[in-house]
């Protein structure tokens, strides 16, 4: 499946796509066995420990997740079973939802925190050098920045 | 959640796991939408494609794509259903069974891999320069070694 990326270039895609994969599995099992939280669990508790209100709509938090709306809900109410989140509706439109932190969940993403981000350097920061965390940081900055833009513009006529 | 990471490597952590997630997602819709595959369903036909026969022992397909048997149970099946792989006993083991890709699996990959790689060049390879390849390689080359060796050690009484 060589015919569109010189060999060396397929080299550096497989290796990252294949390690990044290798490395989400990790997390997740790891993040699984000492607290209980799958990745998304993670990601959630910390994307609403820090907004203001430690609240977002439903739909600004499926477009931060990436996730679709049947799957964020299913997300949430996975959530809400275990008391890491509540679901209020909107104070200034009553017919949207939000996704609220619960005390409870703002104690497990402490609990979680110290062991996850200790694995984080354990297999991957803590071999980088500077030079390495920057280039990683320029690169990923980058694409981030343009698939943002891109789920943007596909997504423009709907804002919610 | 900065207590055991500096800002400096926590921003390039949280850069790559978040473009990381966006890319996995935007690969796997445009997948899904040019060729009704899911990331999964490619890596899985790229891999049978490149071994010896075109089949997997499925102890080994669950651990080269660090699955858990439930879950490639249910990858394969699946992928039988439409026809891309087809499931049959081991020649020297009666009791193991393998995964084996089918003519129609083949063409599928064909058809799919140059959608595929178009949207890898276009979202990140394209965007990269020689240094930032050659960097990305390394790290990445050197994570899913210490990653393998540590499934490899945890996994090691069991072997089939």
């Amino acid at each position: 499946m060589t015919e569109s990326l010189d060999p060396i270039r397929l080299a550096c895609w497989r290796s990252y796509i294949e390690s990044s994969q290798l490395l989400l599995t990790q997390l997740e099992d790891e993040l699984r066995g000492s607290n209980e939280l799958s990745f998304a669990d993670y990601h959630v508790l910390v994307l609403l420990s820090e907004v203001p209100g430690q609240r977002l709509r439903m739909g600004e938090l499926a477009s931060r997740l990436i996730f679709s709306p049947s799957r964020l809900t299913y997300q949430i109410s996975s959530m809400q079973r275990r008391g890491l989140v509540s679901r209020e509706s909107c104070p200034e439109d009553r017919r949207g939802s939000e996704a609220v932190l619960t005390a409870a969940g703002l104690l497990a993403l402490h609990e979680a925190a110290p062991h996850h981000l200790r694995s984080v350097r354990a297999h991957l920061m803590d071999d980088l050098d500077d030079a390495e965390v920057a280039c990683l940081t320029r690169v990923f900055d980058r694409l981030g920045r343009k698939l943002r833009d891109l789920r943007d513009a596909s997504s423009a006529p709907s804002k919610s």
